[in-house]
């Protein structure tokens, strides 16, 4: 539990309960002393900004391992389709173990934060361009709206984990009919 | 600018932007002393709170106005759509008015606000259990998951807005249209 990277899982786990933990919190929460939590991280901001950094590249790594951008410049419907649904599965998936980070303002109000995310979001709308075009997409709608929309349900996705309101097995299921279906009958 | 409720108008409207502020900023935006904002909110925490309860009682007037427990008790599948898109309609143009409180972690972890979401969210569920036994929500979902899934649309709406993605003309139908059918083709 003394190493950099187990101080931000057990962070990001107890963040994730408590969202407005302070450091003292987190430090006991992990079983660390305050002297060990500060001597990795000066300040809360840069755990943060640790904390921020893993989450963004995982979502990177979603990217990545769904062949997003390959799917992107294929422009083909099939690939596309078969793309969204997976990249959505896996986020599902991490949106409960990420779940501080997908939704804080302090976090997103770090610098370089700001600027990754804005950078990653704006592959996610190409692709989201490809959709459409590729008639994936139904037409009416655009590719910002719909990048935004696909991380409302992550956030619904998010909510619905952590009041126990969905069971973990029904979720990626759940997220995508509604993302792509709707709720309506 | 010195009365109560206006100081709330402008911190909510600078929230909305910055997220983060700190009541010294709060001020300055406000174009007031922090002696005077100290004046009426002791501390952050109590200014987030009379912003939080403001933004419950928009949400609770808006269930109001839209006749939405008559609705949930009526059981009539017309009443309970026309319900439904009208709720959407409302609480999509105050998305952006809200857009701070709807999301703020700090905010929700106030006692007393967490307490009033829980009951105005049971409310919501009702009236989803209800669309649900009326056929106008799809088989498959249930109560809870479609209470998370309108919030989670919602705060599309309010990243889409807030980056300048959307025309706030468009909101309403998009939000529409996308939680009650999704955004595939």
């Amino acid at each position: 539990m003394n190493s950099r990277d187990d101080i931000v899982t057990a962070a990001l786990r107890h963040l994730n309960v408590r969202p407005t933990a302070s450091t003292a919190d987190i430090a006991e929460a992990a079983g660390i002393s305050r002297a060990t939590l500060h001597r990795h991280f000066a300040s809360r901001d840069d755990l943060l900004r640790e904390i921020g950094l893993r989450s963004l590249e995982h979502w990177a790594g979603v990217q990545e391992s769904t062949g997003m951008l390959a799917a992107t410049a294929s422009g083909d419907a099939a690939r596309i389709r078969t793309c969204a649904e997976e990249m959505l599965r896996q986020l599902v998936v991490s949106a409960d173990d990420y779940a501080f980070a997908l939704v804080d303002e302090y976090l997103y109000a770090l610098p370089e934060i700001g600027a990754r995310t804005e950078e990653l979001f704006e592959l996610e709308v190409a692709f989201w361009a490809a959709a459409l075009q590729a008639g994936v997409v139904r037409p009416g709608l655009t590719p910002r709206w719909v990048a935004h929309a696909s991380y409302g349900v992550l956030v619904a996705c998010r909510e619905a984990l952590r009041h126990g309101d969905v069971a973990r097995r029904d979720v990626p299921d759940l997220v995508l009919s509604t993302f792509l279906h709707g709720v309506s009958a």
